[in-house]
């Protein structure tokens, strides 16, 4: 096997670098995946940017990177869902397998669950990288490897409506139409959602989202006052929406959610904000609006996969840059800054489509 | 007004008659109803040649037809939700409103209810009928009148595959290709099911089914026993399916659905078959796969028109026949006996496509 | 019948009077009511002093009380569920019946309920009052009139436990100790949670939920912060509630029940506060920590009546003072300040204990 | 530590033997227990009867015994939950904590699941046995060792219960006054149900199951209709149940079951009988009368030591008769027989009382 396992690795704020790191060894319920595509996600910036997401603080070296792909190198002992050479998409967190979270089937919420590149556990923007064999998903040939990278985003769409209950004939209004508010816009069209009105400030996000079949776009402006929306999105939608799916995070954002949503409804929060906000609870309370935040993803993978292979969503038009992981710098730049209305980025750690046997 | 209220009327077994009815009086909270299409269901054909369905008895004449649709001719007084000329879906069943089943969201179930064609009350097969204004649905000026009148079969596939909670990622085998299978598996794609096995006796219902989206059909023989049919389905499928809805209501059919379906999972049956069936009810129950019934449909109209309305399904090719209502008998005829391939036969009272905005 | 019908009418803040009032004419669905006993509600006292909750202001006299139980008089023409004689408790709000709300289960949602004692409706404390039969609920021969008024409380206890998820082995914390509080203490240990801990600021309230059963009382200080308390609440508790109850409304109290539940569970709020509130809300969401507000109760009558007939809890114990309807400036006096430590006021608009076939 | 591993192993159909058995090595996530107190269950029975139960086929000498608890005598590397000296019940089926079941919260449904003398895999009726510590619940000083073995078969009931959907005002049935209808009962009782009614073919039975609180008692006879049982069920009730349960697996109690429940009910069937059944199928799926088998439990053991350890329920009475690990041929006999009234026969391993803090 090759030497060469080149790493990108946030050492501090504004301080990621490439370096070589030793090829890990496997236990014998892991498999070792020679990576394939990383996305960059908000998060990956933020700790960049920032070294910390709430409670969890960089405080030693970390390798970025956890919306990944990658092809199987090695497999442990007792490994038997997948084969060496299967290219699969990865779930980037594994939990204890022992607390009450793990055995009620809400994993995701394990305090000693293991999250790539959430510190201190290490991501997988690397060359090889080992992974619980149970939590990678092999892609059928005609499934690109970055779609596989992008099951990860998709999968925070999946549990998003989910958690939100979205189903047939269910008008849905989602706020914000970056990454994470188009996948949400996908899956709720999966599931039945008869109408979908998104908004966001920038008109050029509101045309992909239209485009990606939105029925109803609305362009805020930040002068708006929430009341005021509310009355555009009740005339657009002809009714207030059975869901409303925060994709911000803005203070502003969840105010507008609560007030628009219909009596016995449901807010579902997938965006995170400041630690303290001001809201209009009571408003929710009293018409039984149910508040819901969403933490990752669980038991949402293979939906997530299923959507994509059965070409019911097409997650490729996310993607809008591509880099070589030698280009990280660059295209974390690019992610962070917007750069060139950068949606999805990209970085290839084997060159793109090598090991897609369905070319693009 | 016109006075023609030519209706017809089903006097007992192989009795159903043509024949002059005088035009409803309509109360504070009903509308009068110009009636358009009216589709033949098989419940209709069970009462012609039977004259019951189980505890269901015809004792007196009883004017025939539920899957309908109408122009409003009339509002009472305290009617807001649609007004003169609007085209309307007509949900045949108005419950007492005042029972617990009511009053907890499942009024399908009150005792009370008054629906169409079911002994001893009337139904719409008629110029004009009378009905409670909230259980009229209005079309959009897009939706063609009989497919308002197809949104009654519809309305029971939407029931079955809630009750079965299908969803993002679900596999589903629907056992029968009949004009219910076919609404199932329209219904079950729109909620996200990634792969659905279709089921029957007839290749070409089969074919219809692959042309409407199934992933999988399966040619079935009388002699095949169910447990090579179990094995059949987990080949194509890849899988046990999570969920199967059996439309056919044969022993043998409930009996194949319970044994091809995964560990905790769930067997909907639509069909209703022999009052007593043997069946191999301990592999259900040891294995957790729940079986649930469905008895019509509550709450689903809505769903049924938004799935219509925005193009999701098209249920336009389930009709292979139409008549006017002059020839009432022969269309009977033609949808007991299945002739030309018959799935849906359609009646209509006013001549086709006159009220259609958009024509066809 | 006898003429008099004196009844207590609120004209405006602070200007309650008691004067008489037709008895009113009964429709084909409803009954007249000889009112028996009125409990008082903090919504009550809110009404005479303020005008106005939230958006139900009072813009002309009403008759105040919802709390109630009364005695069948006489009874329309389609009434069958209870009989002249009749001992019945009355759930307060009757809705339209038509519209998605009612049709779905959620009839307290209903944007035309009628609701006693909320403007513009009259309530019930009178000694003629006319009410839907359907919305009575006929008490068995042991349970009292009283008791029979405190089924409104209490079933703001059921629907929040319900709403809540309180389930078998459920480890739940209530915060409050008044009236609602305890009776949503009473209803939890009755669904089978197996812990329960309750706050309040006074110590006399948490004397009273240890005598109804609480497993474990925490007295509270307005100084201590919600970092401080919630380390309280586990150490008690052993471990963080699944479910978190607030039954004060204050933002200091939401904070606390957000910070102090488990992962993955649920706060219900039952009580109202500011219009605004300032709120750690990110914590809730990463952990997926649900809100749910609660608005009257839906269904859940005859569940309240149940738990009281069947001995389960015992709803006396929280009436410490009576009161003529000759007395309700009184009674008011009494409830507003919480006199004598009062918890709940009952109004005797009948003498007390005249209406019970087993006596006190 | 001592070197006497004296242990029940079936060899094969009436040859069940008692002999030396090595004490076990464990794993760093195991522990060794001590054991104490070892119920004796129906399945138990069977396989010394009949060496086999559906398709579990005893081909090699299995230890025998399920229901049980211990002393923890050593604890593997990873272990914190419990330490040495713990008394423990055993929840004593551990899966594979990998497959789609286990990550869903479902893990009782794992294909791979190593349960406790379920052929190929051994019991616990031994002086030594290793067991998964996360499948070890310490019990608190006042619960006796033999409530910890009763926990089994509560956790039955409480499964049972969860899976009806039994909760506050709820009317259950439950058929079979068995250990098992009994702790159903229990459990039921603890999750608010109104009304239980209880049926059984033995009088003395029926006794038992007042005593333990059953609102009605009906005693049943061989010769009587389902239709006729159905009457007096109702009549008892004042309604139908809306959640029954069947604990006898009995086709006729099957039967009866369905015909009993109201429309939009369960009917839960915890007994397992005959591999074909037939069955009024449509009665229960023209009233959606949904049918759900259980398969042992699943995230019920806390709930059912919270029941027994806050003193909701008494299981001790179940109780009948002891025997020392010696007698296990007595103890067979005597269950197997149900002499002088056996319910529930306790096998001690450790003389009783030996352990437990808080003597009887």
């Amino acid at each position: 096997m090759a030497k060469d396992n080149l790493t990108a690795v946030l050492h501090g704020i504004e301080d990621l670098r490439l370096e070589q790191r030793p090829i890990p060894e496997i236990g014998d319920d892991e498999v070792l995946l020679a990576m394939d595509s990383v996305g960059i996600c908000g998060s990956d910036v933020h700790y960049l940017q920032h070294g910390r997401i709430g409670p969890f603080v960089l405080t030693k070296p970390m390798i970025i990177g956890h919306e990944a792909a990658g092809v199987v190198a090695k497999i442990g002992k007792k490994v038997t869902n997948v084969k060496v050479g299967d290219r699969v998409a990865i779930e980037p967190g594994v939990p204890c397998r022992y607390c009450d979270h793990c055995k009620q089937g809400r994993y995701h919420l394990c305090p000693d669950i293991v999250f790539c590149a959430t510190p201190p556990y290490d991501g997988n923007l690397t060359r090889y990288y080992k992974h619980a064999a149970d939590f990678c998903f092999k892609l059928p040939d005609h499934v690109s490897m970055e779609e596989g990278a992008l099951l990860e985003p998709l999968s925070v769409g999946v549990h998003a409506c989910r958690r939100g209950g979205v189903g047939l004939g269910s008008k849905v209004a989602i706020l914000g139409a970056g990454p994470i508010g188009l996948v949400t816009l996908l899956t709720a069209q999966s599931m039945g959602a008869s109408e979908i009105l998104i908004t966001d400030l920038v008109q050029s996000r509101l045309d992909v989202a239209k485009e990606l079949g939105a029925t109803h776009t609305l362009l805020l402006t930040k002068e708006q006052s929430a009341e005021d929306t509310v009355k555009l999105v009740t005339q657009k939608m002809s009714a207030q929406p059975d869901v409303t799916i925060d994709c911000c995070g803005a203070e502003s954002s969840v105010r507008l959610a609560i007030l628009a949503t219909r009596s016995g409804g449901v807010v579902v929060v997938v965006g995170m904000g400041a630690p303290e906000v001001k809201l209009p609870l009571i408003n929710a309370l009293a018409r039984e609006v149910d508040i819901r935040g969403i933490f990752r993803y669980c038991n949402d993978y293979s939906a997530a996969l299923a959507l994509v292979s059965s070409g019911k969503v097409n997650v490729k038009r996310l993607v809008t840059h591509h880099f070589d992981i030698k280009e990280t710098a660059k295209a974390f730049e690019t992610s962070r800054h917007g750069l060139g209305g950068a949606i999805k980025v990209m970085i290839h750690v084997t060159p793109r489509n090598t090991n897609n046997p369905v070319k693009f």
